[in-house]
């Protein structure tokens, strides 16, 4: 469960102990197939229908027909199940596989492989295994792999860094083809003049920036989840982080392109690499938080940010309103603020109780601000403008660290979070919530939420991307009663978001665990369009079966 | 020609001379009527086919009902035009218009105004009229049109700004009705503590920010197109503008969501207010740059940012590439600039030659800086670094602004360019081009274009956005033989832009004019899914045919 902080920007290095643990687990396999249980942002796809592609075909072809019609409405969605082929056809699909990929890392049927790649420690839905996991090299190797899955009708989904947390690339009950994306993870090209890059789908963020740092090149790419999240299943999840506050989202303008294969083995790259374009609605943002459910990324453009100075500042509040009314204010100064992130009282106690602090903390609500600036004067100032404005909200104890030391100790503080409040509980686990409101609603949320949660005798320290009006409640529990108290709980928190104007998900997506929630968050139309768009370019329902696009049946729960 | 100007951030005032004379030319009608004339940004639609929805409608079938099915293509583009209404059709639609909408005022056919909503004095596309112009106030009043529009077969065209370059709220061929936004000019709600605004799609940017202004409500919207364009059309054309170096374009995060009438006459919102979600792909991202094809927009929300102080100052280089880099180099710093724009040697003889600047600036190819910070000291900090930076590559001549009064002094100049330029060659009109290439590409660009006009003998100052990679030539020509080659200049242009990995536009827009450059940039595949989407939200082809979408033969010029 560890794992499961790693797709909300707590920022832990890439080799803490339980990487290695889950690294132990899978020793059994080769080293290629455990590179891909190393944790990373999974790239995934969802759920369609041959025959409604057919029903809704024969809509337009009737409309198109009659000379002078009545109005259409939109056709409903999937009213049956896609057809998937037999047990057979998937065998004489693998078959095929084999023949097509020889060497015999490529393509595994290995038990606990196909099971691995469905399955994931970061979240509580079940495992479901996939029937194969194919590791392709090249974008042509997945396109062979997407026709084969078309000729077989055969489920298909991404797989690379694994770190997504509403089961976004479990297997279909029907089994399926897992493409494992850890081969396609390099580099290919670096714009220094052009402040871009392009990479594999495969390539972490944290790899893309540690590369930039030792070529000695000034840049870094800001979009931060999960420190081992890559780049495909970062824009399929429509990612963010604590960066977000100071540089937007993956839903922003940070993918300049991506080539893709659609479900049809067509490939296409939706844009060239100018950083402005006005050339139509601009298709890149079609696959982003598409969950993979209307293309495989096999290749992207990112564009690139200058690295700053910055250093970190913490400082105390009497409470969560005055705390958020101080992050507004500070930010309507213009000053230079990279993260600002809210640890409340309880966390506050769960780092002092966890002792690797070197501080004792007072058990408040406590902002940490990364300030960036272009140089140490600039710095101070933002640090004296922050000071001003938190003391103006009651803000108290204000530490500005002294040297870059003292910042990754403060810092360090923020990122330990989640294990510290793991302490809190002996031998529990997380469940992480991921509402997002309007930045005025979220003292509301966060306390109706806290008082929620206490009446449940259920910890949950709270720690809030505030400057966006993102939160993570991390309820901890010790047994399937407590789960599913907790369960019901995210629950409540969810509509209580939604009718804040607020949104189910900030930066998790939807997978399985969210799209019940799609139509009471965005309209029953809105939904439809998105299942159009679907039909249309997944006509078989081939990609991601399950994901992302609520069950018919949950379009009516509005 | 003068209105050209508007749509590429040149920042005039909206009372300039020329929109008195357009409102004289119309004074024969009604005042609102009138306002719609005022220049402000199109909310424009495009080209599908009703028949392709059905053909592709049974390609899905089929293709569902095969159990096996070998590998289909995507479908291709529509083999035929769309069927619309006879003339005997369109006439009851107008009647039914009128029955529906019984102000005198709101359904037009009055010639003068049909045509003038149909041409466009910011181009050189041929005017053509609709057949009716109806002036809706609310989302209600849209859907009675297009539900009309559906039942009689009629193309529709919405209309707000009219600053549009390409031809983007042109009549069809066989006539339509032309929806005009005029009427849709309020602002509904401003959430200052959520930093964002609600508003209908006929608000102009500059309206919004003179409101909050006068408010006292230390915000703005940053997106800085035309000062007359208006929410709709800046979204269906995927505008930016002079602050796009620092505050990103239309693409990014600024629209929080769109209520959209679907051509199906249904109506949905795109998204909640909160400023982040991961709840699927964001179908906000669809309206942003379909010129309108896929549905009207009838309400937006949108996200604010701090009004901060700015000051300005001016510096000039021996050459383009040397100010280029200069400004790479600048950006990379992480200080405040706003804004950063070129204007080169011909365009600075022409500000001397105009006679307005209270200065006479060296003729060399010159930067514009509108810097930002917190305060005045970081805002000299800033002008500090600038300088150093200038001057490592060549720059001298650095002016800053010692005050406010000042600092608009030299900025006039800058917003004077396009006037200037035309009094280089009494008697003559400017067509404008749009490419953006990736940064370091710029120089190149701009050098053979320069090459390329000046052996024409035209005379074409150029201001470029360098920031972002994209300027604009303001090619004069004072008669139809200059006009020809003019345009083939652009078509040279543009075809050297796409083959740096630029584009065609980098924000004016496809409309009628770039549609055929779409293939070779896109690719074929790109092109063909954008009019999948389209065919599948508007399967009868009614919303604003001819735009955007490249005719098929136009599919296969790649």
């Amino acid at each position: 469960m560890a794992l499961l902080v790693r797709a909300h920007g707590f920022g832990i290095s890439r080799n803490w102990p339980l990487v290695k643990g889950l690294r132990f687990t899978s020793s059994t396999i080769s080293s290629k197939r455990t590179s891909s249980f190393t944790t990373r942002t999974t790239t995934i796809f969802a759920l369609g229908s041959a025959l409604v592609g057919g029903l809704l075909g024969f809509t337009l072809a009737n409309r198109a027909q009659t000379s002078l019609p009545t109005l259409s409405p939109i056709p409903t969605g999937s009213p049956t199940k896609p057809k998937y082929g037999s047990p057979e056809d998937f065998g004489k699909a693998i078959e095929e596989l084999k023949r097509t990929f020889t060497d015999e890392d490529i393509v595994s049927t290995d038990p606990e492989d196909v099971y691995n790649h469905g399955f994931s420690v970061n979240d509580y839905h079940p495992g479901i295994s996939h029937s194969v996991v194919v590791y392709p090299s090249t974008t042509e190797d997945v396109v062979k792999i997407v026709k084969i899955a078309t000729k077989y009708r055969m489920p298909i989904t991404a797989y690379s860094g694994a770190t997504s947390l509403e089961g976004q690339f479990r297997g279909y009950s029907t089994g399926g083809i897992c493409i494992d994306m850890s081969q396609m993870n390099h580099i290919l090209e670096i714009n220094e003049a052009d402040s871009d890059l392009v990479c594999q789908p495969g390539v972490g963020w944290v790899e893309i920036n540690d590369t930039l740092r030792d070529k000695g090149i000034p840049l870094f790419f800001p979009i931060d989840p999960a420190p081992s999240a890559t780049l495909g299943g970062m824009i399929s999840n429509g990612c963010s982080g604590t960066n977000a506050v100071r540089y937007g989202t993956s839903k922003g303008e940070w993918f300049l392109n991506v080539t893709v294969v659609l479900p049809s083995g067509e490939v296409i790259k939706t844009r060239r690499r100018s950083r402005k374009s006005s050339a139509g609605f601009d298709t890149t943002k079609l696959f982003i938080g598409a969950e993979g459910t209307l293309g495989i990324i096999t290749e992207v453009t990112i564009r690139l940010t200058p690295v700053l100075p910055t250093t970190v500042a913490v400082v105390h509040f009497p409470d969560v309103r005055q705390a958020t009314e101080a992050v507004r204010d500070v930010m309507n100064k213009g000053v230079g603020i990279q993260c600002v992130e809210l640890l409340d009282d309880v966390f506050m106690h769960a780092v002092n109780n966890f002792g690797q602090s070197g501080r004792t903390w007072p058990v408040k609500d406590t902002l940490f601000f990364k300030l960036q600036g272009h140089n140490a004067a600039s710095l101070t100032d933002t640090a004296k403008v922050v000071k001003e404005v938190a003391e103006k909200y009651g803000g108290f104890g204000f530490q500005l660290a002294k040297n870059d030391k003292e910042a990754d100790d403060l810092w360090h503080d923020r990122k330990n979070a989640h294990y510290s409040g793991l302490a809190l509980v002996p031998g529990s686990r997380p469940i992480a919530t991921d509402v997002c409101v309007p930045v005025s609603r979220l003292p509301d949320l966060v306390y109706e939420t806290k008082k929620d949660l206490s009446t449940l005798g259920l910890v949950a320290p709270i720690v809030g991307h505030v400057g966006d009006g993102n939160f993570h409640a991390q309820i901890m529990f010790t047994n399937d009663a407590q789960l599913a108290v907790a369960k019901e709980a995210v629950e409540r928190m969810v509509h209580r978001a939604i009718a804040m104007d607020g949104t189910c998900t900030g930066e998790h997506g939807v997978g399985i665990g969210k799209k019940k929630y799609l139509v009471e968050e965005l309209g029953a139309g809105t939904v439809e369009l998105m299942k159009m768009v679907k039909r249309t370019l997944d006509p078989l329902g081939l990609f991601n079966p399950g994901k992302l696009y609520p069950d018919d049946d949950e379009n009516k729960t509005q």
